[in-house]
């Protein structure tokens, strides 16, 4: 079940342990990635040669893989990076960043779930809607479609795949074959910041670390990333102070503060 | 004509429209970039290649093309996306960034030029007069030519490419075959963080996304570009609080604002 | 001999000679290396292909070589450029960032340190023992050593290399055959932001540009980034204030604050 306790619980372990995140992930966040993996008590790496990946992921507790401005070297590590953590038994996290807006991102996200069994996909409900040949109208890499209309496909999807499948959106629903958790913390501001979708997704990557059960873990995932974007978007007056505020916010959340805040179920 | 109002109105059309303007920029400015373009209330997405920049573009409403870090790989989808834009009537923007500081950047900034016939040619002057082989004594990506030296190379450039030459500098200037107007917005400051001039650019992507006049939408974004650079340097004290006041002021930039300072002929 | 005195006239040459430094770095850090080789006063330029780095580096006061997120491609230009700087006797320093997390990581860097003779080279106490074959324990990109271990096998490094050892940590320490400098500037809030470790190697490269001693140059580097991130811990409340103020700081950075500061003997 999750709960305020099971947050406070898994961020503790983080915050403890530091585990390291091996990202494949887009040239666009990067920066901001490795600051949020740094502030929530993880340790973040990147690397993406095929010369070195698979040393990386097994000294990994997690691998997030991220295709938002992927080419085929990076999907040919991407792809050898999954194989090792799937045989590692070490959590690999998608996020199919653009999935829908063009045929390779939809077929190199189909094949990544093939062939590296991601334990969590996390996208918006254009994205998750085209990984199951549903039209999602995905506009680049902004959904154009609502959470309501991509749940149904999102439950195919997780038991098609045995993923844990999370949509982000103004809900956002942690979905596995059984449950689904609704999750109503954040803030419209989050949207106008690039990267905090994939900033979910590399946070998703901490908690899976710590946590085998990846509802859970990926359900608190996105919690904390609500909670952090209230507290920082009613400090914020534009993108600039709400990235900054974000970061500061993720760095010295409080147990105080998530009890306060957490509005999942 | 240019005039506050038409900036207004171009301005307006972005927020309400939000144009997806499809970057084949460099690593540097990536995060910068995609921010400002959402701040200005368009859809930035960031994809590189060969495999994907076809589909990508074909559903884009401009293409911004920006050699900053340039290889062999980009450079084949710069070309491939742009000559899919030429076809389909998409504006291309290109930023010649550092073209005089290597053969390289120069010759690779002249196919772009005859192959994907941008609309807009926006550089610093030492970046614009390399294109026209006068020598520009550029010092790595830094103009050590001042702007009016420029302006006479920039109206044949015009003329021969009949694209709109925007020149950056402490006045900028906007060039057609038949027209030039001056810019003097804009702060020193703005001279200080990386990337603004790549900002620039990508503003100018989209704001000819909805205004097919590019002389007057390359001149929208230069305006913008003065006006919030004047607004967050009196608010910055250094680097770092420079670029986030830039990225807010830009987000909550009001017509009042656009009307106080707006100072362009 | 390092003083206050020494530390500020080459911060001043600097700021008035504006040295270009030619950056071959990772993707995570660009962004924050441009804006901090500006803020101190130097002019960054990046550039990665085969088909430029030979003309840009020859433009070049510095090369700067950081192996963050290296694959094939760039490590041939790595190669190139280090090759071509030391035939010119343009300085190159090393960040062997991850050295000992892959053999792929160990095994370039000390390609580079053979074919290319850095005259600096930085890293955590982990990476620096990786490249003498020492098990360093690194965790990714983050140092699980201490750098007093790694103290005597730097020294050896100095010796076999003739480069300028520089170890990052509680205390910094910059060694060649002969002496060491210990630096007891900075705050631990200097390693929740990604990419300081490598804007000190950066920083390093802007100070080369200007002082043919590289043992002084690289330990003026090092004071600047520990002056600095003092004063922007003070008033940092996370990890996203701390990386503004820490641009801010070392853009405004007076003697005074030095004078008032410094702590290297």
């Amino acid at each position: 079940m999750i709960s305020k306790e099971s947050l406070i619980n898994d961020l503790n372990t983080i915050r403890s342990k530091s585990p390291l995140v091996h990202n494949i992930t887009n040239y666009v966040v990067m920066n901001i990635t490795a600051n949020a993996l740094l502030a929530v008590g993880a340790s973040p790496v990147m690397a993406h040669s095929v010369d070195e990946v698979e040393d990386m992921v097994k000294i990994a507790s997690s691998l997030v893989i991220n295709i938002g401005t992927l080419s085929r070297n990076w999907v040919d590590a991407m792809i050898k990076a999954g194989k090792v953590a799937k045989e590692s038994g070490i959590p690999v996290v998608l996020d199919p960043v653009g999935a829908g807006a063009t045929n390779y991102r939809t077929k190199t996200s189909l094949q990544i779930i093939q062939e590296c069994q991601p334990g969590v996909i996390r996208g918006n409900a254009s994205e998750i809607m085209a990984l199951t040949n549903e039209k999602g109208n995905t506009k680049g890499v902004d959904s154009t479609a609502s959470s309501d209309s991509a749940l149904d496909v999102a439950k195919i999807l997780a038991k098609d795949t045995g993923a844990v499948i999370v949509i982000s959106g103004p809900v956002d629903y942690i979905i596995d074959e059984q449950s689904v958790i609704k999750g109503r913390n954040g803030s419209p501001m989050m949207a106008k910041v690039t990267g905090l979708g994939c900033t979910a997704t590399a946070l998703s990557g901490a908690f899976t670390a710590v946590n085998k059960n990846y509802l859970l873990a990926s359900a608190h995932a996105m919690a904390i990333m609500g909670i952090v974007g209230e507290l920082a978007a009613k400090k914020a007056v534009g993108l600039g102070t709400m990235q900054m505020h974000f970061l500061d916010q993720l760095y010295k959340l409080s147990d105080k503060e998530i009890i306060q805040h957490f509005n999942m179920e």
